[in-house]
């Protein structure tokens, strides 16, 4: 096998699912390849096919046990599988992931099941604009099912997480009561909400807690049903399958999936363009503006200004 | 008192220490008031006085007890402090915000502290650009020291925290082991790590764990210290002030201050443009291409590249 493919030829064995033109692709996502583009180009018009689930919630809810028992479920169900866990780039994290992903080798042999950690190493937009152009090279393999998993709850994870068909949030009876669940900020992106560890103490609070937040809360199309599952004996994962499908059909019957998908892409490309925009800004930001801004001889509205029209006038051409 | 105040009274009415133009500026500053750079350019150059401190951590870590504690810590010495206290927008949240605040209570009748919870309303770029402009207000109206706390460690609250001249991290016993603390991915922004409820099993371990993590990490300038406090009988909020002004000094020392200030200020105008600038691309976005986007007929590079230029072109003088 050849160690060099073209744009082209890495493409088409994208296309024919080969597993380590995928892992090099999401490599190049990764790093911010210039290559791209022109993937991008030839993977496009293949992708919209696999179903996207999110999985999110804080450290030590399980949510690397649950998505280990969903790509059971789904591999039971003949459906192929990809995971993708965001790893924030931290320094300190390295080995807790790497713990974590270390349950998942059940499926290291299996062909219909992906499994891949991903961080942002060079790309522009960082892990919100590079998680979606992953997502695509996955769906364009041909898997059936695609889960993003992340570690945490920081803003790129669950960005990332909530950025898909149904986002699933996790919590567990040790978590805390429903304030806690509430100041986290991450109740308004849940389809569904998991209450994990459910053979613990407490794990019926948990539900009652979350039931009365979507009482408070804004009445909403789709009510977020709340699903209790544990890992240990396998408790209701049959039932997490179900939700998860039951959104899924009201989101087809609905025409939301499509509009949802819709929104997100058109959200990614504008993202695309502000992150390029500002890499412009930072290049042809001249000192001198930089310097009355900080001895505070310019307010940063007038810098803002001033950077904006020269942003401007650079690109125009025969300037 | 009139209820119209014009931009230049109210600048003065700040720069003068009048707590009422101080909440009304703020006000303006959540909504996106069209004031705001006329009041910033009245403003800025008076600022730069103040220091600035960010408290952040999970729920339930203790935040708003210890900022309480460092409000009487700063009184106790004579200085004048103001505390904002970042409200992220989320329907469920209203109430236990409020309960937080109300421990502040005992500070409401002393001129000496300014005490104000903040939401995004209307602003443009979010929380993390109304913070800085919040903060500059209450810079610009005498205050010596200015409390930034978060509710949660969410994206914003977590960019608003770190975008101080000290920030500090809060983590409890109760909150999990190093792997946990880790995973949340707030490490990195510590400059002070402060172990709260210290009165409570685990918090030599909790101090353990954290000092291995740092030993994990990149060698820096400055190791963060860590200092164990208690709200209940006061522990550690002396040695915790000490470290606070440990780091001040440091930074005064090696000219760091001063460097963070202008990253800081350079930075928040650069997203400033880019925020102008995408709402830009939001409004001129044709019908077709984005159609063409959603029916994967182009893919989002080529449509970012289309996108580009039109903006580009829109902003044209004679175009």
């Amino acid at each position: 096998m050849s160690v060099i493919m073209t744009g082209k030829d890495l493409a088409a064995r994208i296309l024919g699912g080969d597993r380590r033109a995928v892992a090099r692709a999401i490599s190049k996502v990764e790093d911010g390849s210039p290559d791209l583009p022109g993937l991008s180009e030839a993977l496009y018009p293949h992708t919209g096919r696999a179903y996207t689930v999110g999985l999110t919630g804080s450290p030590g809810v399980g949510k690397s046990s649950l998505g280990e028992q969903l790509v059971r479920a789904a591999r039971s169900r003949d459906k192929t599988v990809a995971v993708l866990a965001i790893d924030p780039t931290s320094p300190f994290t390295g080995g807790a992931l790497l713990g974590d992903r270390l349950r998942m080798q059940a499926h290291a042999t299996d062909p219909g099941v992906f499994i891949r950690s991903m961080a942002t190493r060079g790309h522009l937009g960082g892990m919100a604009l590079a998680a979606p152009e992953a997502l695509r090279v996955l769906d364009a393999s041909g898997k059936d099912l695609i889960m993003v998993e992340t570690v945490g709850v920081g803003q790129a994870e669950v960005e990332v997480a909530s950025a898909t068909d149904t986002t699933l949030v996790v919590v567990s009876p040790g978590w805390g009561d429903a304030v806690q669940v509430s100041k986290a900020g991450i109740l308004e992106i849940a389809d569904v909400f998991v209450v994990n560890k459910a053979d613990k103490d407490g794990a019926g609070d948990a539900v009652r807690d979350l039931r009365n937040m979507l009482r408070m809360g804004p009445k909403l199309g789709w009510t977020p049903p709340i699903v209790k599952t544990s890992t240990v004996n396998g408790e209701g994962i049959d039932e997490l399958w179900e939700a998860i499908e039951a959104h899924r059909t009201h989101q087809e019957s609905t025409g939301e999936l499509e509009a949802r998908r819709r929104r997100r892409v058109v959200e990614e490309v504008r993202s695309m363009v502000a992150f390029h925009l500002r890499e412009r800004a930072a290049s042809i930001a001249d000192g001198g503006l930089l310097e009355d801004l900080a001895e505070h001889r310019i307010d940063p509205y007038r810098a803002a200004d001033i950077l904006l029209k020269q942003l401007i006038d650079a690109d125009r051409p025969g300037a």
